[in-house]
């Protein structure tokens, strides 16, 4: 194909020789209705939309989202910006985030740091691609970058943790709640030498579950909490944690680890030095992966409500008018709930809490 | 900031007043130096990356690769249409192909269709975006719309499935040989009553895992398999297809599943059954997901080889010069290996085949 010099005309017709005029005239309909055809969330009839892109396909037409964010400085691209994808709950979140984009008609340009690569390193060529908004999910980047992607009018949320004082916006559930969930019912059922595993010690997400746990069992005057740090949020920290712990006398008679996937872990360490659970000792996570209802591990655990924080984060974003920035960012919290199940037990009562059951 | 007219001018420019031969003069370099600091593969030193950066956010400098596509025709985007983000397997590969698609300087348009929704509906506007290629995992389209892309010059590639006769590349791993490895395992193993769960029926890794199965045990003189359909490769058609097989008399001493994640149901259910795995009844996987490897599972499985079958998709897509389908589409399958777990037992010599490992 031959390239053309960058014209209006060329722009509206880039990468085809046929308009939304030809598409509308071979088919007698106007020329909206085509492009409520090509749009993701228009209102027209599933008759009509397949009509339309059956002719365009004929015909060889394109609508050209490309060319035609020259004209309106918009992409209707969300950046998505993901360092984990290994760690069970993050695909969770990225299907639910990319539904939510998809849904009012944006798509996702994804991005992977490599291991050991900064976020700030990749923005310059992620904000090339002129997106209208960006999600981090278990990245952030620095106050300068920070900086110029206000300048730039392109509005940043931190997804599942906050960086005090960033000015970027935040969505995580309330992890502090959450924790004080988990320490109400391990004191309500009976437990008395409770410990926390640290996940990446200076994560929000860490900080706030250790800190919520830590508090809420004084308010409850059991004042030791008995206290290990993973090093890091994965299976390997939660099974070694679990093994120096249990080794040393006088172990603890419930664990509660930042994560699910650490307490997972946990379970597989407590097993494999022949300490039965929940009867000598209760596990209980964080996050609510789909791994934490197999009947192998079947973990009480406080689920994170990932659907409605994929909407408060796209919400947050205003896609409609993504220059929202201007009143400054904002931090939503969205409450978790309890799960019980049998990784936990009374010891008042020694009768399992909970069923094992599979969602 | 106010809209331009879309000159020439304005387009090497867009979106910015400052131009990389400003940045080029305030740091005394030439411009190549600034546009490799910008590229993700180009040779410069970290040192001089950071230097060009750091003037560039200084000046308001971005470059601006939409602008750019209107000239080259090239958005250096790769689209990967991924169906299902919940199965275990489709994480690691997402991962592989990501970092792949980066490596060489692209980046990922990530398209995930909603349940129930049609890979050819979102086609569409996919192409709006003007990819320059498609990745096309668990998913597949019409040949219709492999026209369209063929028209359109657009590769595309189908991910660990392939549709004879459709005009596109493909990569998968070499089912049919893998299959055929599990069954000389089980019967070298001494097992008498193997058996098959499918998966979803038609995809061409259910039906090639199956027949390599099959076949090989027919060379091997074992002419029975039973086999039980489980309509999808879930957990939960894993672990219901197990239970109706169990529960009929004269069961089998090994399945063989579809899938590790239908295998991992296949395991939970015959627990459930107060049948041993391995004592009573061996199990083997496919596919090798990091929930295999866990001790509660520890399962016997065929490693898909996910790396080198992202290397080459992307080899396939030919990204240097994406032009490359004129020599009509090609068909990559790639080995998978073995890994033998406590999932399994010799049964001639009754004691555990491979250690509980994690990876």
């Amino acid at each position: 194909m031959a390239r053309r010099s960058i014209t209006k005309a060329a722009v509206t017709k880039a990468g085809t020789h046929v308009t939304a005029e030809d598409v509308a005239r071979t088919l007698g309909v106007s020329q909206s209705t085509i492009s409520r055809a090509f749009s993701m969330t228009a209102s027209i009839s599933d008759e009509m939309k397949l009509k339309v892109i059956k002719a365009a396909n004929k015909l060889g037409y394109q609508p050209n989202v490309i060319a035609r964010s020259l004209i309106t400085r918009r992409t209707n691209m969300v950046a998505i910006v993901m360092a984990n994808l290994v760690d069970p709950f993050y695909p969770v979140v990225l299907d639910e985030l990319v539904q939510q984009v998809q849904s009012r008609g944006f798509q996702t340009l994804l991005f992977v740091p490599s291991p050991g690569q900064d976020v700030d390193d990749i923005m310059p060529n992620l904000l090339q691609y002129q997106v209208d908004a960006i999600v981090l999910t278990s990245a952030t980047i620095s106050s300068a970058m920070a900086r110029i992607c206000a300048a730039r009018d392109t509005p940043v949320v931190s997804f599942n943790r906050y960086v005090p004082g960033l000015q970027i916006h935040a969505v995580s559930s309330d992890n502090i709640a959450g924790a004080r969930q988990v320490a109400d019912f391990l004191v309500a059922t009976g437990h008395e030498r409770p410990a926390f595993i640290s996940g990446e010690r200076d994560a929000t997400t860490n900080r706030d579950r250790r800190n919520g746990f830590v508090s809420r069992l004084k308010q409850l005057k059991m004042n030791s909490c008995i206290q290990e740090e993973g090093g890091d949020f994965s299976y390997e920290a939660g099974y070694a944690a679990t093994k120096r712990l249990l080794r040393r006398a006088g172990h603890p008679d419930a664990l509660f680890f930042a994560c699910d996937v650490m307490a997972i872990g946990g379970i597989d360490a407590a097993r494999e030095l022949g300490i039965s659970v929940p009867e000598d000792i209760s596990i209980v996570g964080y996050d609510d992966v789909p791994m934490a209802a197999l009947p192998s591990y079947s973990l009480t655990t406080i689920r994170q409500p990932i659907r409605e924080m994929a909407k408060a984060a796209v919400d947050v974003l205003d896609l409609a008018e993504p220059r929202g920035m201007k009143s400054g960012p904002t931090t939503r919290m969205i409450p978790g709930s309890l799960i019980t199940r049998s990784s936990t037990m009374n010891r008042r009562a020694p009768v399992r809490v909970g069923k094992a059951s599979r969602r």
